[in-house]
């Protein structure tokens, strides 16, 4: 069997690159979300950073600061998750990450979503479709927009996204999408115009907080023909692992929303 | 701000092409993962699809065979996981979705997992670190890597995935991994080689279902120097829709297994 | 503060009785619901056994039956509730004694309960009123309540309860109720009803399988009167300790009920 | 069937008698524990309130202060939860509920517990055993007694509970006990006394925060003989129904203990 085995790929050297999104991060818990340049980065409240050591270094290179040591790193999608700044109410990752697996998402994917909000599942989406995918994200709000716009910009996801002001309940501008997924209040009111944006084989999925919203939801989906409509929720349990044992942790979201996906088959 | 619009790139048609792999599903429930070829295709059960029509066909495209319409799509995550073949318990979504997550794993990646049971959670990783990433995989039971070589090779993903017949405790071969993923009964003692063969920046997340096997895993992780080590739990609850109301589904699984992550810094 | 210690009361020996209800056990999982009589006690695809050594005899006392030993308990609420028949499906213990205490039944309670079922939550309620209580329990359905009295009659407990063939939507016939309890599917048809037989300070609880029999029900006490309206679910889950560690149980049941309860205080 | 009903026995008249414990409810809230004494009664922060009127009258009675009108009741099992001061975190009912019927706890019951902490336990294991049942309560902290002394004593309980400061590692001093509660650090190391004090059929039930205890009082359990030993956890969910619809709430308590329970069979 060995003999069929695939090969593992060269890993060529990787240094960070000057203009790229890093974050300098100092210890547990406390990390910084910059570019790096050549000149003087400030960092409020701590002093001014010199980055330019790192540039052309590999990843976990050391920059000193007042005394202290920062080690420089390409964000994870958790470290942009962490970085994000949130005008509305954001997504939890179990929620994201489902989302995207029910709506079929994957890299190279072509992906509507509506509404933008802060930009938290558009963070994950960008990051999921890769560099060879794409996401087309609604939102008739401009504030929203606005904040959306600077969270994927300090992600370095921006250009994966095309930000559009527009109420899509006069329907999307876009054809062929591999995937649809609607955190909106009343997503039944542009099913049938996001049922005609996606290909064949395509996935609708919604994200409504109750049960209200999740029960109209599934029946118009069911209506509009989505097939294999399921409807989902997730519980994250935290744990505790202490010097006296282990157990799940007090503190607890005990509701974030409920999910729902079909597919378009015919 | 709309001056600034990222532009929607072109969607070029993407045909069906001879050899890839298709999904032909008649309705819901009732779908075969099968190879696009020209000349007749047995579907156990239920006779011979000539699938030749599709070649070159967008998806959608609809196949007849006894009397019915098949239609024929590329298969997406849910499908190829819909249509496993299982020796061990295979890992639930919500799980392998989360362990991607808080392993940092994206498109691009490459990511070591151990072990790789019937390829459940390697069909998720191969998925989503798309073309450009790679995936080792290693088990020392021959007969578990069987079945996930042909998982893998039924759903179109071999030729991104190593697969190694060998025992981690005596270490990893690769170097330079962005994760590592174990899937193993006392991950705690490959934590000091699965360390070194991860990148600085890089993420180590294990998969256990006994809190025994979770506390005894991060301890050892924080011992060997792990950062921001956390631990929690994933909870699906199915909604059900029907005619007299909404309500949780009757049947849940009580449990799944315990996701633990940490980041190597230093 | 100990020359202020309430002394504790003498405990009287309580020999087993002639004509009491018992528990014989032969172990885990095998426990058989008798009368204990002097005359020979057919205990089906056992054989024959002679209780009479165990009357005047402490709980705990030894039968032989065909080489093997049961012993003789009084049944607790357990037992009871392992033995029952049930026609309609049963409550779980966790929701029955949720709704025990969000409608305020204590030892000496008088309770009215509609409708009757299996007779479910009557054996709990029966139970948990004691001597000095009492149940009225209503169901429309004679094949339900017929049920609900054989398991009550096989419990011991049927003294304490009068079962009516009555629809409670054209009302309660009985007044200064301590709490009234609904599991019907539509509450709220009987609310203005039940607040009339509900003494000042009486509690109504409802029990709803549908959120929106939960959403309906809430509402309607709202707009009934009742006050400090709440509604809760209860999820129960097992804990496995085996030899290879601690870990919840795979089987959980997903859904029961939805719990209501408001008081009437005006 | 009608001609077997048993018949609602009569329910005389209870007026509130002088000395008994009350409820004074201005609204959704807002409620005084108090004692229904002729001269006034000082309610912190309010005013002073005669409640003299309440003496002989039925519940829900009417008095004023200050031009609001206070209603009387007797107190209900909630009402003395809500009013207990704690030093100690408080159980919860779910679980006070679980462990009474894990320990088979009924009207008329002798019930032991360790440790007695804040009484929040013994208020309800106290009420549900009724005046012809008894609770003997044990732990070794005086200050911890003293406040559940204070509870009970507030609740009108006191007469049914025995409070002992003993450390019960040397042993309970009292036999034959229907059940016996322990809600300590090791209950392991108690077990065998718990046992003796046990009568034949009787229940242990342990709570604990941590899988460790958890795990370990199981094992012992078993090892001391107990049969049928389970063990659980609930987790409870409140739910919002409001303008907008209904969900789950937001806050949620995420772990409170691990609840277990055997019974003592020779």
């Amino acid at each position: 069997m060995n003999g069929r085995e695939v090969p593992v790929p060269p890993r060529p050297a990787r240094p960070l690159v000057e203009g790229e999104r890093v974050v300098a991060r100092r210890k547990e818990g406390e990390s910084y979300l910059l570019t790096l340049t050549r000149g003087p980065t400030l960092i409020e409240g701590l002093g001014v950073l010199d980055l330019s050591p790192a540039i052309g270094s590999e990843e976990g290179v050391e920059v000193p600061l007042a005394g202290r040591l920062f080690r420089i790193f390409r964000p994870s999608l958790p470290d942009l998750v962490s970085q994000m700044r949130r005008r509305a109410q954001i997504i939890t990752p179990k929620d994201a990450l489902s989302l995207l697996y029910l709506a079929g998402v994957r890299p190279g994917a072509f992906v509507l979503e509506a509404g933008t909000g802060s930009g938290g599942l558009t963070l994950f989406l960008a990051t999921m479709v890769g560099e060879s995918g794409h996401v087309v994200s609604y939102d008739r709000r401009p504030e929203h927009q606005k904040v959306a716009r600077e969270n994927l910009e300090r992600s370095g996801l921006l250009s994966r996204v095309t930000l559009r002001i527009q109420d899509v309940t006069h329907g999307f501008d876009v054809r062929e999408a591999d995937s649809v997924i609607l955190d909106l209040p009343e997503p039944w009111r542009v099913l049938a115009s996001a049922k005609e944006s996606l290909r064949p084989g395509g996935y609708l999925a919604t994200y409504t907080p109750t049960f209200n919203q999740l029960e109209q939801s599934v029946r118009a989906m069911r209506e509009a023909g989505f097939e294999g409509v399921r409807a989902l929720e997730l519980l994250e349990r935290g744990l505790h692992v202490g010097e006296g044992g282990t157990r799940p942790e007090f503190e607890m979201l005990g509701h974030t929303g409920f999910l729902a996906a079909g597919r378009r088959i015919a």
